[in-house]
């Protein structure tokens, strides 16, 4: 992680999805999203798909962040449309004290290691595989709310009416994440990320009271692979995401290179951060503001978009995307900056 | 704007809504929303509802940013918990040539301009009243998408895929914005605020490319009376803000103040920006919290909430916000920092 290399590696979040038509058919004869996740050898088909399609430097294991409140006891559906759904939900301590959490929550989670494990076989070691867990405060804003929210503000009050439940469920989701991504390392993810998708509709003091610590414990507990923290919106915290024990910081696409340097060092490894609305773009434009992010960053630099690419992106642009980065070098750049000085 | 006051002034945005009983009791006598906006006395007592049971320092003309579409050509509705909907959206350059706008959209809205008479009157002049319209980036968003959205990609990928559609779009719903906050500004309205509700969701180079320069206009062309920016999520481009011709910035909830002033300065007057959510919390922490934020910008500040007050709010802390703000006293805070010391 972070040795020199002559282009940056590359690959994109939702890259296992419905950009691609091969994943489009495979998902009409299935009774829905569910199935597929909790279908081993069918998520690792899925997974391994933009791999061969389009060259991509990683595989992410397919699968969803809501596994982990279901294996604690809390089922969800995927509304077509809608997004998803908790029958029910979080509302008291009694609640909390039901779910089951730590190893106990992780090992209802067969599927997931078993898709790991063909994935991984099949994958033969030509690129890493990439496993991943939402973050708790995140995790936390499903199981109060009961579904997706423009505010989550019933997850938000929950953290000011009752700060001490909130941190009790907060320390059993971590546990939970914690073992499974341990069982998740231990079934050949290489490298794991954990995605905060509701860090920025915290105010930054209450992210760090509720949620940075969170991420903090696991990664501190996770040492057998490296680890990536995905904060989408926490820019006001980006300092304090930096002392973490990680070894990548994913950043989205509001957040200016310079600004993320000057906060972040020139020796930290980030990830990002493409605006997914540009591979709407004419494939010259998406070329050009690909290089010119490479060129910002200046190294150090995983290359993804700033967020998971959206589900009609054309397909056209996104092989443009990755192709672009895979003809990067950075010496080229270094030349040209030299000859123009 | 901007002498020296004992305390800092004090108004909610969205403090004319469902958190007073009042404004609940007046609302289900009627058909829908669109009705109370429409209906000049209305409108009226709604907007001085707030004043009379908060006794805030400022009203704001109850209405919608959704009134200037409408007036373009464009109508919407408001369906109950679901958001606003546009049964015809913009597709192409025909529908962009068929928008009405400048002074012949503006005209249209003669509730407004009645609604502002009537309020004004029944003021006399105890408060200022504030005349609003959306940013002509979030007002092109409604019109491109047709109605809330998470992503607002379609509108997001029109910029992509159309800019000069976009640039054409945003011209005209820039030049009937300004007809019709001069034309608020002339039926009494003392300062306007301009919501950038989706600032947030744009990088900041296209933020910078699409929305400020529309804004510059409003703001270039406003100069009846005072002006505040409000664009939320727009970290990014806070130094690009603060260069506009106007006299407030308005912050959202995930700008800390030490971050706003290192961009603004000492002397920009800010307005805003407690968490909407901290109003869900005990009474005490509502008011320590308030204090804190007073304190940590320091004067020049109009205090406010980072967003829109959500509509289950406890009434009672809305009290204790605004009464907090009330009994502050500057020259005290400076008083106990120097016994501090």
């Amino acid at each position: 992680m972070g040795e020199t290399v002559e282009r940056p590696p590359v690959w994109l979040m939702r890259q296992a999805g419905r950009i691609l038509p091969q994943y489009r058919a495979l998902r009409a004869k299935l009774s829905g999203f569910k199935e597929l996740v909790e279908t081993p050898h069918l998520a690792a088909e899925v997974t391994i798909q933009p791999v061969d399609e389009l060259d991509v430097d990683a595989a992410i294991i397919f699968s969803d962040i809501l596994v982990i409140p279901e294996a604690m006891g809390l089922t969800y559906e995927l509304i077509e449309k809608v997004g998803p759904r908790f029958p029910r939900t979080i509302q008291s301590a009694r609640d909390i004290d039901a779910l089951i959490d730590g190893s106990a929550a992780a090992e209802q989670l067969g599927y997931v290691y078993d898709a790991l494990d063909i994935t991984k076989k099949e994958l033969d070691n030509r690129i890493p595989l990439i496993g991943f867990c939402g973050a708790p405060w995140t995790i936390l804003c499903y199981m109060i709310e009961g579904g997706g929210s423009k505010t989550f503000s019933k997850a938000r009050r929950f953290l000011y009416q009752e700060p001490q439940l909130a941190h009790r469920l907060l320390e059993k989701i971590t546990n939970s994440s914690i073992a499974y991504l341990k069982l998740k390392a231990r079934h050949g993810a290489d490298l794991i990320q954990i995605f905060d998708s509701w860090a920025g509709i915290l105010p930054a003091d209450q992210y760090e009271l509720f949620a940075l610590p969170y991420i903090r414990k696991i990664c501190d507990a996770i040492d057998e692979v490296p680890k990536t923290v995905f904060a989408k919106g926490a820019w006001a915290s980006l300092g304090e995401l930096n002392k973490l024990n990680c070894q990548v910081i994913g950043l989205d696409w509001n957040i200016k290179a310079d600004y993320a340097r000057s906060i972040l060092g020139p020796e930290r490894v980030v990830q990002g951060n493409l605006d997914p609305c540009l591979l709407y773009a004419q494939a010259a434009e998406v070329e050009t503001k690909t290089k010119a992010m490479i060129r910002a960053f200046d190294s150090k630099h995983i290359v993804n978009l700033g967020h998971g690419v959206y589900p009609d992106t054309p397909l056209d642009n996104v092989k443009v995307f990755v192709n672009t980065v895979k003809s990067f070098n950075y010496s080229e750049f270094s030349v040209k900056v030299s000859e123009n000085e």
